[in-house]
């Protein structure tokens, strides 16, 4: 795979991107008109400095001694972040995770299409998440994904059946995949995988505890 | 608060520390003995710098030549990260995206414990996850908490309801909170909040698909 242009952008820039997306989204509702990089930095405990970075490799947004326009800055940062254009989504699995992320705020709307959902089970195919994604056999992933354009498949299913997932996602020729199970999936090369290890933060949280432990208790040696 | 010595270390370095640990586990199964930052670096597409980096925060791990002990260096990042002792972890909220916290792989087992499920739906409390843990009555936090060491209280419920849950969490003494909700939170000031947002990594895979057709297609503005 050619390197591309986007790609020169980080993971971590885009998400750091999609908060700024969220607060400005908020203050937008408030009635907010324009904001520094300063309040929008205490707001989400990142570095002015940071911020003005981030923005300033899309273009000049900011006005010295106003700030940002919110409804500019927000209207732009939609379209760097290429929601501009509705994405469609599905997802393989209809177990908890599954209905559960098709009903998640925010992530069917905004942007975001939940096209319908997939499994195999005879006692969920035909039925429908709460907010109205078909389940859909699994078998008709690929007519489905062609003729809704698909982009995005999520992997919601146990971590055994997560590469058979991937395949039939692949087979479908769905460009993208946000994989939910715990496991480590091989796919094609020109298939963007992402992987959420909902685990993470609950360790991250652990060593926090256990930090504020140590540091209250007698002190014991640097391990 | 006081400045902890144990927070010097960001959430970065917690979050890359435990995908090593996960890595390192891996190996472990397969029986792999050693292994050098290069490989580790090459397995989770980071710098072998940063992994050197990240280490020696800690202590020395590594022998010049040799590489790390697997087994070694996963048992000194499990205690690194807090996970030694079992946490105690409570889901507010019985809904899909409880139930699916609560049989998730990783999420009740290595160092967490889901203690219970909490709601006030009737017909939800008396029942059990897949995994066995019991949904009790939300008015039965507090005591519950207390019995049991209850670290970690997950927010799984609508963002309509978040608030009132982080509130029963606080209430009931819990020290940290792992919000699932797609809301912004006031907890006091001796709790430790961590939100997911589960909507980022899908904002992050559809810049990855605008940046393939932006640069794909023909050459536009810089926006």
């Amino acid at each position: 795979m050619s390197r591309r242009r986007g790609e020169k952008v980080s993971d971590l820039t885009t998400q750091r991107l999609s908060l700024y997306l969220r607060c400005l989204e908020e203050l937008d509702r408030q009635g907010t008109d324009t904001i520094s990089s300063q309040h929008l930095a205490d707001r989400f405990h990142f570095s002015s400095a940071q911020i003005r970075k981030d923005l300033a490799t899309f273009g000049e947004f900011g006005v010295r001694g106003v700030g940002y326009s919110v409804g500019k800055l927000k209207v732009s940062l939609i379209r760097i972040l290429g929601l501009d254009r509705e994405v469609g989504v599905v997802i393989v699995g209809a177990g908890n995770l599954g209905m559960a992320l098709a009903d998640y705020g925010g992530f069917n709307q905004k942007g975001f299409r939940i096209v319908a959902l997939f499994d195999v089970a005879p006692g969920k195919v035909g039925g429908a998440s709460r907010s109205g994604a078909p389940i859909l056999h699994l078998s008709r992933l690929g007519e489905v994904a062609s003729g809704q354009k698909v982009q995005i498949a999520v992997v919601a299913v146990p971590a055994a059946a997560a590469q058979s997932a991937a395949d039939a996602a692949a087979g479908a020729g769905i460009p993208a995949l946000l994989n939910f199970a715990p496991a480590r999936l091989r796919v094609p090369p020109s298939m963007t995988l992402r992987n959420v290890d909902l685990r993470t933060q609950m360790v991250s949280l652990a060593y926090r505890l256990a930090a504020t432990r140590r540091s209250a208790g007698p002190r014991r040696d640097h391990l």
